[in-house]
């Protein structure tokens, strides 16, 4: 990466003021870092292998824009349903640099990613194989594999054990039979996938992998007629949200590459899809405060409680997988700050929504000032809801040249209540 | 209620296959059995106090036609927000039949409530009451007081006792420094409020937390010249989801009456607001069965995942809360079922997202067949989220008549899309 450029995007007090402008809370993406983590990875992972493709898991941040941005470095898009995929279309994104997820396709998506001409498909129930057929499918394919190792990473987020509803079995025989029912189908096998699990910190488990599923097509697809041509290993590198130390992208492309260097020739394409480490330290939120509290607690003596105008509807990771954020304040108008102390920044939902327990933050800080979250590129906006019924923000993008461009605009009280049918005999 | 109701909706083979007609999953509410728990709901409370007021917690399903039936039956709605304000408004109710709660109220939203001449609103921070002072309110003002009591209930969702975001703290003084700035800010303050937590299987915490509240009324309001005239001990009767046992609506309702009696005149006002309650078992979610699975594990010999057309975006209870949920399946043509074997219910988005563990299913499902999951009336529709894209479910409502009508449209594409915005010069 460039040197000049920062690891993740940390707003100065003078971007927080004029962004705010737009309306609070939003997310602020940032263009340079987007693509320069891209570019890292996408030569990181040339550098390890010979023949390489990266792909960008569309789910951590599916606004369009960072499609485009995605797809003009090069990365195929991995959409995990027809709607991420309609989102990259919307992009003018070739859907032959698209490729197709997800462990329950209906035939209507299916088709639809057929019509389109998509330009790859993961195929991953015995269902999905017999959809394809029907469909005439030629579309390169490749298979989702359960490799059966065990990521150390949170139980939600980890999906490339044996016990997963993800793929075919590798050691219980169905990855054989999901390759003979491809030929039997007369489809167009081309590769394997796996993928072990997200924010991970440790690669052993994407390694292991790598290697199964590799040697698993190595050995497989000719007895069933098919050349192994692409080996997916997945994603799921983790990023520092709060303390946590991901491995580097290098060491990390280097790693699994060496491992399956063993296994395959270099000649076959190796794929990553992250997602993640792509977006997440490239995005902030802001939130306006709304008043502070100290009040009495038995574990704390006295816990402060900040109240900011957003939660667990524009960020439900903390309440989902008690994901942890760093942040910074931001004074309504310059002044000096006051030493920090413990504060937990509460969102307005009506619930416990404690957004961020006990990150350190001014004495000083009171209503109108803002705060800046870290991190929250990926998996905020593609998760978002309308609970309590407030609009989901928008998104601003910070341009090469310093500009800013929204890119996803805030809802509007017509597209929050847009969807209500009053039947007109019901009193 | 009516002895020939069900307590909890369950749809018959028959009007599984009719709604599924309108696509799945769908969410699907029973207006009978809504209008008799409202009716159950404020009998019991009728019949345990002389002067009550029963409201609705709209955040639980803010569907606007739920609104209506709630306002019909005499609920007054409590909005956490001006989204869910806004929803009560285009149901066409008296927006003096609403009262606003959150823990966070911006000026705009209260600029908003006063001028829409909203019913009450139930204030929570200094900093409100003197935005409400600088907007020259006079309506009638309740103070959320935090009455330091801790419920056994699950953590995110327990919300009375000391150490919380909301209301005022009685036990630190907080409360009578609130009622002095009501008296200072010339409010007009009418009463008290405390909301111990959700989902409570266990009213000792309630019956506390309004013996706490009423007493504070009772001995600080006239010292500041206020007449306690109403005390809203907020709502939190638990549902059964699987295996909970709530206590009867009208033994809970007299038990928390007869400890308030002992404090307060039955002249006061009681108040109760429930939310769930009234709504969680009036309604189900059908889903379509897209693949199933038998993989092996660890733990279980061998586990079978059904996947079905939904997951965590329409439903995200599980995965937040731990949230267990019964089910029943509909063949897609009427076959006799084989017998049940556990299995665990996939959501189809691309996360874990393993909707319902370890649940009974005949082992003949296959694809094509319907799922129904009880008790989905509440938390679901209102916190669904976009994830991956997929558009969220319609609702359909089964009116008095047995008639099927739609009150909440299904997203379409262009809804799903509709904030996108990509900078024309974005390459």
């Amino acid at each position: 990466m460039d040197a000049s450029l920062p690891d993740s995007l940390r707003l100065s007090d003078e971007r927080v003021r004029e962004i705010a402008q737009w309306g609070t809370p939003i997310y602020v993406l940032d263009e340079a870092i987007i693509r320069a983590k891209i570019a890292q990875y996408r030569d990181a992972l040339a550098l390890s292998w010979n023949s390489t493709r990266l792909g960008y898991a569309s789910k951590a941040n599916s606004t369009s824009a960072v499609l485009k941005i995605a797809a003009s470095e090069g990365c195929w898009i991995d959409v995990a349903s027809e709607g991420e995929f309609r989102a990259a279309l919307l992009a003018g994104i070739d859907p032959a640099q698209c490729y197709a997820h997800g462990n329950n396709k209906s035939r209507v998506e299916l088709e639809f990613a057929l019509a389109q001409g998509i330009g790859m498909i993961v195929a991953d129930s015995f269902e999905e194989i017999s959809l394809l057929a029907s469909l005439g499918s030629k579309t390169p394919l490749l298979l989702r594999l359960a490799p059966g190792v065990d990521p150390k990473t949170h139980g939600k987020i980890s999906t490339g054990q044996d016990d997963t509803k993800f793929g075919f079995n590798v050691s219980d025989g169905s990855g054989r039979r999901a390759v003979e029912a491809c030929r039997d189908a007369g489809l167009n096998l081309i590769g394997v996938h796996c993928h072990v699990g997200s924010q991970l910190l440790d690669p052993t488990a994407q390694i292991t992998g790598g290697e199964v599923i590799a040697q698993f097509g190595q050995e497989v697809f000719p007895a069933f007629g098919f050349e192994l041509q692409l080996v997916n290993v997945g994603g799921g590198l983790g990023v520092r949200h709060s303390g946590e130390s991901p491995l580097a992208i290098q060491e990390y492309c280097q790693r699994v590459a060496d491992a399956i260097r063993a296994v395959v020739s270099d000649q076959v394409i190796l794929m990553h899809e992250p997602g993640r480490s792509l977006v997440a330290e490239a995005g902030v939120t802001l939130y306006s405060v709304g008043n502070v509290k100290d009040v009495p607690s038995r574990s704390h003596g006295t816990r402060r409680y900040v109240a900011v105008d957003g939660g667990l509807a524009d960020n439900p990771r903390p309440a989902l997988y008690g994901a942890k954020y760093e942040l910074a304040l931001t004074p309504s108008e310059p002044r000096k700050l006051a030493e920090t102390q413990a504060s937990t920044i509460s969102g307005r939902h009506c619930e416990t929504d404690k957004l961020f327990e006990d990150v350190p933050l001014p004495g000083c800080v009171r209503a109108g000032d803002w705060v800046q979250v870290f991190g929250t590129g990926a998996y905020n906006s593609s998760m978002a809801s309308n609970y309590n019924r407030y609009p989901r923000p928008a998104t601003v993008l910070i341009r090469l040249d310093g500009s800013v461009s929204e890119i996803q605009r805030a809802e509007t009280w017509e597209q929050v209540l847009g969807r209500e049918a009053l039947p007109e005999d019901l009193v």
